[in-house]
This record gives C-alpha cells, sequence and structure tokens, in this order.
C-alpha cells in the first residue's frame, strides 16, 4: 500500500499517486491529463494554471488539507504581479504536491479546450489544431561534437516534448541560426504535428519565449463569393471574417459558363486559376490587416469548394466536370503547401482541402456534412446548402445520400432584372396585403418597414437599390399568397387583379414594388421572367431533394436544416409557399448559417474532424441528379408554385387544385382558375 | 508431396514447386526473384526476359526436359520481330511452367543488377533508385460510383503493383486527366518509392507504355567547378558528363573569401546562392542537350559539396561556417524538391544532399567515404580528396576519422604566375635533367613531349598557355631532385644553380620553363611565391593527415588513396617528393578519380546506401584542425620539402639532412648545403 498521497483531477476524474514534491504540471502529464503548457514547466508561459480545492470530498474519498500543496511562490508572485492571476489559481508547473489534493483544470488551460458554437442544436468545436508552440532550451554547438544547430533544435524537441521525427522546411534553416544566437539557444517553435503525407515540421522559430500566438484560414470558396475566417490556433476564437467577390465572376457568373470559358479560350483556365488565387490573397492581406496581424503568422487553411471551383483553385482544367461522366481529377482530400497555390501567407504554411463527394458534390458539401452531421442525427435530416449550386445531403444515423442541383444564381438575386447583392440598400423583407395588394417592406441597412413613420429618413443613407436573394423569394411568394401571380407563374395584369401596381412589359405582366423615379431613383418590379428564374432554380433545388428521399424511400423527413449565407435569410414559410423545399412541419425548418464555412472551421481547428470527415465522405452514397431520369420527371413538374403555406402537395395535385391562374393571351377568371397543362 | 513441377532461379539459387501454367514472372515474383517487369506481365515491356536451361542438374537435382515451359507464343514471336530477342531468351511473363525447369535470370533483366565500376579495388553499385517505372491499367470514371481519377490510378498501382501510400504532387493533378484518356486508360507511371520524409509519389504518368527512360543527375558542387553526371534511372548507365566553374568564383576564390563576401555585403549570401542556382541550372541545360534527352525526365539529383558551398546551395548564410565553432545550420542528410532551390529539371524532382560531417568536412568528404569505404576497409586507409580543400579520412573496419585542411587552390592552379585549370595548352607533365637542369614537358591534348621530334606541328592548335595543378605538382617536385630548389622552398639563382634558365626576379630567383615570346607566346616561369603557394597548401595537406594518425595512434598508414580530379592526374612519386602525403610505400598510393562524384553517383542509383552513409557518418568521428595545437604544430613543420621520392622522414630530420639549401642574401654552396632555421 502506497504512502504517496492522491491526486484527483478535475472534471476528467484522472487520479493517481504521486511522491511529495512533484509538480501538479508533471502528475498531470503522467495521468494523460490535458494540461496545457508552452514552457514545458520553466514558469514562463503561465498556461498551465490550475485551482486546487481544499476540504472534504467524499465523491473522491479525498480530504484536502490547507497544506496539500507547496507555498505560493517567488515565480508564481512574479507572474501575479506582471499578469495578474485569478484568485485561488496556482502555476500548475509551480505546485507541487505535499498531501492529499484535488485540482480542477479550468477550461482555458486545456490544450483540447471547447469552441462553443452558438447554435443550441450545433456541437461544440473541440481543439486539437495541426500546429502548437513549445519552448525549449537547445544545446549549444561544440565542434568537438559537431552537429547542425537544427539537429540539437529537433534533438530538444524530442528529449523535452517527446515530439518524434520532426522535419523542417528549407526556409526555416535559412533562419534559424540568429534566431537560435539572439534568443541565447532558448527559442520558441511552431510545430505542425504532421499529416498523412507529411511528417512534423518546424514551422517558425521565435528567440526566447514567444507570447504570440499562430493563426488559420478557415476559406469558403464560391462561385461567387469568396469568405474568410481567420481563427487564433491557441484559443480556436475568430479574430477576424472578411469576404471578397470571386474574381473569376467576370469569366462566367455560374459554374458552367466557366468551364465553357476554359474550353473556348485557350489557357482560359490558368486565368480563372490566376484570377482566383489572386482574389483569395487580396482576401488574406485584408483580413490580416483586419486582425492586426502578420499574415507570416498564418501557419494554416482550410478551404472547401465546389469541384469546379476545386480544381480551378488547384490548377486542374475543370474540363472534365462539364461532361458526363463529371470525373474529378482527384476526390479525396489534400493536403498540400501553401506555396503550390500561390497563397502569400506563411512561406511553409499547409493547406488541406476537404474531400469532394462526386463531380458535382463538393468539398463545400462535405463541409456542411461536417458542420450538420446528418451522419450522427437520429431523425432523418434534409440539410440544403443554397448558393449558384445547391448541395443537399439527406440523411440519419443508418445512411447519408448526397446530390447536387444546378439552381443557377437566380436565388443570389443575380438574373433578377432587380436584383442585386445582399448589402445595403437591397430590399430584403416584403409583404403584400392580400385585399388592397399593397406592399410593405424592409432594406438591408434599417429597421423600419416602408410604411412606418420615418421610413424615408432612415434609408435616406442607403437609399433602394434593389432587391435581394431572400427578398425575391419573399416578394414572389407574397404576390402568390395576394394572387398576383398563379400557380403557373404568370403575373396578372391590372385588371385581372385589381391594382394599378401590375404593369403591361412587353407581352407579359410586371409588378410594381417601388417607384423611386420621382426622387431621381429606380423602379423597382417583379417581371414575369424574374419569376421563371426563381421557378426554375426553385425546381432544381425541389427536384434534388426529393430525389435524394426516392432513393431513401421516404415520402417526408423529420426536419430540414438550410445552409449557405442566404439560407440564413430566407424564410421558411415562404420558402414553403414556393415549394423550395419539401413538406416539413415549419418549426422543423432551422437555419445552420454558412455551414459550409463553419465545416473549413472545424477542420481547421480539430485535425482529427479532417480524418473523420474523410471516412463520412468515404460512406455517403452519391446520387447524380443530370442522368437520373427521375429528377428531370420531379423537375418537370415542380416549377409550379403552391399557394399555401402549409404541407404542400407535389405539382400533379397543386395544378389540380381550382386557383387563381393568369394567361397571357387575356381570357382570365380572377376566382379559380382552370386546369392548365404546361409545356414540357 | 507435392506433384507440382519445380522452378530454380539462378544466380538467385531460389527455388519452389508451382503447379503446371504458372507463369514464370509470377513463380519469380512468389518467390521473391529479382526479375524486373515494367508492364506487370502484360507482354509489352519484355523486361523480364529469361534464359532456360535444359537437361541435367545434378547441383539442383533436377532434369529439365524440352517441353518444360509452354511453347514460345505469338507475344514472344511479335516482340522478336520488332525489337529482337537474343536466341534462347524467352519473356518470363509469357513462359508458363509446365516441368521442373532451371531458370536464368540474366544481369539486365535484374531490378537490382550491377553497375560495374571500372577500378579493381572499388565495389560494384547494386542499383536501386529512387524512381521506377510502372504500367498500369485504370478504371474508367462511373457517375454512380464517383471517384477521382487520381484516386483510381493510385488504386491501380495498389492493387497490380502492391504500391501503398502512394500520393502525387500537384503538378501531375493537374496535367493527368488528358493523360489518362489519351492513354484509353492506360499509363506508365514514374513512382518516387519515397524517403524518410516523404511517401511515394507520382512523378510522371506518360500514355499508354512509355519506352524511355527517367534520369537522375550526380552533382560534385565543388568550389571551383561544378560537375555533374546525368545516369540512366533504369540501367546505371552515365549518359552525359559535364562541368562549368562554379559562378561564385567572381566574389571570392577561395571558401573563406565568400563568407567574408556575405558578411561585408548586405544580401551578399543571397547573391551567392543566386549564382551558383543559375550556374547549375545552366550545366543541367548543358548536360540534357548533350545526352539529348528533356530535363523534365529529369527526376532525381545527389548533390555532394563541402560546407560553405552546401549552406550557400541552399540559401544559407554560412557567416557561423567562419567562426569557431563552426556550427552548421544542418548536418544531416536532406531531402527536398527541386523547386525549392530553383533547378529547372523536373518540376516535383526530388533532391538528395548528403550529410555533412562537420563544419569544416561535408557532404563531399561524406560521398568520399561512401565511395571508398574506408569503414569496409580491412588495412588502414588514408582517403585524400584533393581540391581547394582538402577532406582527409583515415580509417578501417574498426573505426574512421575525418577532418579538412585548408588548402587553398593553389593545387588546382590558382595563386600561381603562370598557373591555371586543367585544360587543353596546360602544360601537366614535368620532367627537369638533373644535371644539365633542362626541362621537358607535357602539355594537355598532345601525346608527344616537348624533346620529341613533331611538338611543335602536334601543340600548333592549342598552344602552350600556362600549367595545370599537376604541374605544378611535378615541376616544383623535379625542380627540387634537380636541385634548383633547396628544402625551405628557395629557388638558386643562375650561378647557384648553374643554368641560365635560374633567372632573377625581383629579390629571389625564378626558373623559366618555357619562353614562347618569340612566337608571341607566353613566357611560363616557376616562381619563389609559386612555390611559397605549394608549400603551405601541401603543408596543410600534410598537417591534416598527421593529425588524423596522431589520433589514430599511429605512424604509418598501409594505403593511401588519392581522389579529386586533381588526384586522378597527380603523380603519387611527384607528391611524396613535395612531402604532400605521409609515408607509404609508392605502389600502395592509387588514385580514385572523383570519388566524390562517385560517392554522389552510387547514391543516386541507390537509394540504400543513402542510409548506410547516413550511418556511417554519425559513426565518423570528426577532428577539428582549427583548434587543434598540434595541427599547427605539424604545419609549422611541414612546410619544406624533402628530397627524396622514398618513404620521406618528417620534417624534424628532413631539416637535418646535408643537402642544397638557397640563401636569397648570396653564400651559396651548391653540394652539401648547411642547416637552416626556418623562421616560425
Amino acid at each position: 500500500m502506497t504512502t504517496d498521497p492522491l491526486v484527483v483531477f478535475t472534471p476528467s476524474g484522472k487520479r493517481g499517486h504521486f511522491p511529495v514534491g512533484t509538480p501538479i504540471l508533471t502528475a498531470a502529464r503522467q495521468l494523460g491529463v490535458d494540461l496545457d503548457s508552452v514552457c514545458g514547466g520553466r514558469g514562463i508561459c503561465s498556461k498551465c494554471q490550475i485551482t486546487p480545492s481544499y476540504g472534504e470530498f467524499p465523491k473522491h474519498g479525498v480530504t484536502v488539507q490547507d497544506d496539500a500543496l507547496s507555498e505560493w511562490n517567488k515565480v508564481e508572485q512574479r507572474y501575479k504581479d506582471k499578469r495578474g492571476l485569478i484568485d485561488g489559481r496556482r502555476l500548475g508547473c509551480q505546485a507541487k504536491i505535499e498531501g492529499d489534493v484535488v485540482i480542477d483544470v479550468p477550461p482555458e488551460s486545456q490544450v483540447h479546450r471547447q469552441v462553443v458554437r452558438k447554435r443550441a442544436e450545433a456541437r461544440d468545436i473541440t481543439m486539437n489544431p495541426s500546429t502548437r508552440l513549445f519552448y525549449v532550451e537547445v544545446e549549444e554547438p561544440d565542434m568537438h561534437k559537431p552537429s547542425g544547430d537544427m539537429e540539437r533544435l529537433i534533438e530538444a524537441l524530442e528529449t523535452q516534448w517527446d515530439l518524434k521525427n520532426v522535419k523542417t522546411d528549407l526556409h526555416i534553416l535559412q533562419q534559424m541560426q540568429p534566431i537560435l544566437r539572439k534568443g541565447d539557444w532558448k527559442v520558441t517553435v511552431a510545430v505542425h504535428l504532421g499529416d498523412d503525407s507529411h511528417p512534423p515540421k518546424i514551422m517558425h522559430v521565435w528567440p526566447g519565449y514567444y507570447e504570440g500566438s499562430v493563426y488559420g484560414l478557415a476559406v469558403d470558396l464560391g462561385s461567387t463569393t469568396i469568405a474568410a475566417h481567420l481563427c487564433d490556433l491557441k484559443t480556436g476564437e475568430v479574430v477576424a471574417s472578411s469576404g471578397i467577390m470571386n474574381p473569376q465572376i467576370r469569366f462566367g457568373e455560374d459554374l458552367m459558363s466557366r468551364v465553357s470559358y476554359g474550353m473556348m479560350n485557350k489557357g482560359g483556365d490558368q486565368e480563372m486559376t490566376r484570377a482566383v488565387r489572386e482574389g483569395m490573397n487580396a482576401l488574406f492581406t485584408q483580413i490580416a490587416a483586419e486582425a492586426e496581424i502578420d499574415k507570416a503568422l498564418i501557419v494554416d487553411a482550410v478551404f472547401v469548394c465546389n469541384p469546379v471551383m476545386h480544381h480551378l483553385f488547384l490548377g486542374i482544367d475543370p474540363f472534365e466536370l462539364g461532361q458526363a461522366p463529371f470525373a474529378l481529377a482527384t476526390s479525396n482530400s489534400l493536403a498540400l503547401r501553401a506555396v503550390e497555390l500561390d497563397l502569400n501567407i506563411h512561406p511553409a504554411a499547409r493547406v488541406y482541402l476537404l474531400p469532394c463527394i462526386a463531380g458535382h458534390v463538393g468539398a463545400d458539401a462535405a463541409a456542411v456534412a461536417l458542420s450538420e452531421a446528418p451522419d450522427k442525427s437520429e431523425d432523418l435530416v434534409l440539410v440544403v446548402d443554397v448558393g449558384t449550386n445547391a448541395e443537399i445531403l439527406l440523411g440519419n444515423t443508418d445512411k447519408v445520400l448526397a446530390c447536387s442541383s444546378p439552381t443557377g444564381p437566380a436565388f443570389e438575386g443575380a438574373q433578377i432584372s432587380s436584383g442585386q447583392r445582399a448589402a445595403p440598400g437591397a430590399i430584403e423583407r416584403v409583404e403584400i396585403d392580400p385585399v388592397t395588394k399593397e406592399p410593405r417592406f424592409r432594406v438591408i441597412g434599417c429597421d423600419i418597414w416602408s410604411d412606418e413613420d420615418g421610413f424615408d429618413q432612415a434609408i435616406a443613407t442607403t437609399g433602394i437599390s434593389g432587391i435581394c436573394g431572400s427578398g425575391i423569394i419573399e416578394v414572389i411568394a407574397e404576390m402568390r399568397l395576394a394572387g398576383i401571380v398563379d400557380a403557373s407563374g404568370l403575373i396578372g395584369s391590372a385588371e385581372q387583379v385589381g391594382t394599378p401596381r401590375c404593369v403591361k412589359d412587353g407581352r407579359t405582366n410586371a409588378y410594381l414594388l417601388w417607384d423611386g423615379s420621382a426622387d431621381g431613383g429606380p423602379t423597382i418590379t417583379v417581371t414575369n421572367p424574374d419569376i421563371r428564374a426563381i421557378q426554375m432554380a426553385k425546381a432544381a433545388l425541389y427536384s434534388g431533394a426529393r430525389l435524394l428521399m426516392d432513393k431513401f424511400g421516404v415520402d417526408t423527413v423529420d426536419r430540414v436544416v438550410l445552409a449557405g449565407a442566404f439560407g440564413a435569410h430566407i424564410s421558411a414559410k415562404h420558402a414553403m409557399v414556393l415549394g423550395m423545399i419539401p413538406d416539413c412541419a415549419l418549426e422543423k425548418v432551422t437555419s445552420a448559417g454558412n455551414a459550409a464555412g463553419t465545416g473549413a472551421r472545424i477542420a481547421l481547428l480539430n485535425t482529427e474532424a479532417r480524418g473523420e470527415i474523410e471516412e463520412t465522405v468515404r460512406r455517403i452514397e452519391k446520387i447524380e441528379t443530370a442522368v437520373e431520369p427521375r429528377f428531370q420527371e420531379h423537375f418537370v413538374n415542380a416549377s409550379a408554385m403552391p399557394n399555401s403555406a402549409e404541407p404542400f402537395p407535389i405539382l400533379e395535385s397543386v395544378v389540380t387544385l381550382p386557383q387563381v391562374n393568369f394567361n397571357s393571351g387575356g381570357d382570365s377568371d380572377e376566382r379559380g382558375g382552370r386546369r392548365r397543362r404546361r409545356r414540357s
């Protein structure tokens, strides 16, 4: 029976006996307790702060006396004087065991601390970054035992931190000798802990103890926009977020027009590769400036994107993705070096690209799967990432299906006569009175509705410039609910609808939402081609979801998650009125925000999640919409618009409903339209 | 008891029973017999040629009937018609076992064939190159089972060649899709089989079966010259050799002046790095043109160099190497990518640098150790690599010591009044008649001695331009033997020596070797400063060797190997007259040619040798001459010149010998000079 004191760590519950005089940090390491340290117990970094508890602990079977730990010492006092230390806290490397003791490791002292996500249903992120900091004392050179400075630095990492087979990049070799001497052979080293393709590598060396942090980028490379989060790899905190338009837009708004550009123009793919990499670098410069950090401190980056962007970013001609069988050059995840992609961050920074699921379902969908984890959901969840292309996942713990649907950019306000991207001045919310057919709306950057007092003053600075994606969904859904547009998508005339807001527009009609011409502003209307564009987009989206449901063998889903920046702003009610998403109780429709970006952030902060999503992607069942006859069938049937926010029947039944129906050739009947066959 | 036929392979002696119908290639693979194949048994590559033997083989206990193998087939006939096949040869993938048989695998069908080295005492090189070719048939894409083209290619390498965890570089991903389609999903792949820092990687992909080869470079990066061998990685053959002057010479002739240049000029080290890399690229372009191959087929390169060149080539400021404790930035071997060093060969080509032994003993010395293998020598061998710096190894199977000595460039003809590098027109051999004091000599590019008939016509094109390194050694040694120069290194006057060839040259005398002034050519003399320069150089060389002998505890060595391009041309007799090398029987002094270059070639062709030399270098005992008081002592004593080609006594006794001695202040005595103390 041992007489050594017992140490119990909370919250882990790990416990063990240690000789009197053992530092708490040493005991924690021996028990595998997650207690951080950068300086290796030298009283420099203060990462190993712990809180001893005193008194009776029947649960642990321990009584902790006041003298259970060694006395508060000079190192701790100096640290407290200089930097402050919460009362009751001790430094784990200084406090030594004198008797039985219970030690709490606060979250900020844990290496694998949790980064809390805001949404209730989302799992927290466990910190496990690729790159960590280590303080080491390096043996000085001795000409009688000649060895390289690097070899002695690597030896120090092995003996002091148990890091094995550490390598270094050439650029570190080129810089390291003066740094070692400046730090008097004490340095802080950032080590990338390695991956499948690479051994652990030294990324950075600072003289002495380095107080700062290293950073990583989580980048969502979309067809239209590129968004990046800059994260602190020590805390997991997002220190800056920024976005730019994808500079490739000048080569084509949608993906297929970019693929065509590459086919029609020799070197066109390389031109697009250059453009997106240049855009990326501009974004990184911007985000680092915003966070006021040196770009060279960015040592890791995770990218998610659709397959075409994936190939163009990598410098691969996306030609094959433009035609069956849509063969990806590579589908697996990729671990590259930033220099290979001409990225101007840390010269040896790593780049991780999530795996692609299929030729049309990219790393962005994989990232959504990582963030929303349908494979871990007990109930059947439909995850829809609405962007220029919609990626759709359907699944539960049994299996997950995935497909993509070519919605086009209409949902983002493109191809819409008064459309614009979501920016101040854009109409984002709309209501139409079903009786008077009069609209009221709200614009981004203003909290007041257009029919409320003070609206004119409130929008004085932004003005009203157009309708953004969520606004166009709402206005068309409201037009449908108010009987301004029929199930087939035709807008009635002023006489048919009974409002002068319905105006002639060539052979069809348009609905006047806002006339700013008196003040020299725009006249904002919703035209019949606008409605056609939204019909095509929503039919594509719906058909993809429906196809997955067929493949899964279900007619309903338990819940729907709308992802994508656009998904965050969409009104579930209006989406259902339009028939964008299948039948589901309204309260079961939630928004996940930029889930692809969140997935990228998870993969950035937790390298284990990378292996996890690679495994999940291997198991996901991929459905290719382009060659599924049922997709075409669903698509043909899905362009009409139901007129209720209730769970809506699929089109076969919708068209039989008695409801308004406008025929551009006149022959109208405002109440109870007649059945009408659409041209296929 | 099995009734399956017995197959015996020679020369390996491996044997086993196989079912009737088993192809010989399959049997060889199962037994681990070294039988080459690129196409994997598809009858395309013909690498698996074997020679069956028929009749009685009592040694193997086998009788081979005429029908022991399946009949000669169409594939073999087609190959023979198209390419030719030696009579009696079969293709191992086509010939199937029908009865007991003895199969000889000829050397050219072995993967690990031997590359025969010319010297009797040198070991042959076993082929085991980093990069090999593999022919594979890749599964076509299927949109219902989406996976990347690369993943299917890698799967083919795994299933058809048992290559695991193969990765690819980005540039291959960028090119591979059209190649796969052009080859109708059959491709030949060059795979770098990986090293300590890197997993196996695809380096090249060709459509269909690729007939050609891939190449590697063995580069000896010297302070003065850069020499490269271009080797076929399939056969081991040197297909071209070429050399250039090191462009860094403009920054300083010797290493320390380059280190100083870096210290005195901001960015000077980077300037020198650029210069050497540019020179390297020019050399590679030249050598590839000479061999008429595409530079992109060069997939591997091995470099050997001294520590300063090593650092400058890598882009590391050699500052620390210029002062004690001479700390290398890194001493271990390095596995890099050619792009990191701005080399314009294959974009993913690998670069391997041999380890450095110490701050003054570089990867070139490691390469010499690999080529000359003192650690495998039963007798005690002194290996001297004579260049701008001399690297010296002393050892046997017990232990190996190493040091370097700063000889300076005098041995290469620099710092010599009429010195030049070894090129046509340079005097390389000299004899002086001890009675008449008249010289005769030979110049590079001409087989006739200067006193033979037809000499004038023979040298009409080259002319006589100067003296190269080996020439200067010979002329000074001959001057010493002819009594023209005394043991202290002074040249006698015309009166003292008794020849008008001794001419006044300031306060000292010079010896006129050749007067070409009548034809507008140069006047070639050996001056007293020339002799001083050679004395300093040879004293450094000798003292280093002597120091190692002290450390080893010996007074003599069993044999001496002179390495270096210069070592190949030096006359052992004259080297001993000058006291360049310690006491050893003349027939035990051999030349190894460019042993550093050979070491590089071994490491290029046999990757296992890389690990071997890394291990050897770890075990080599490093002696730092700069801080060894005994080195200074030896040096002071070693600048005088003994006057006999017999095993020469060290200087203490030399100076006591009665011999010629010239004093610039007159007071001469041609026969039996008096004792004289040198200034220290």
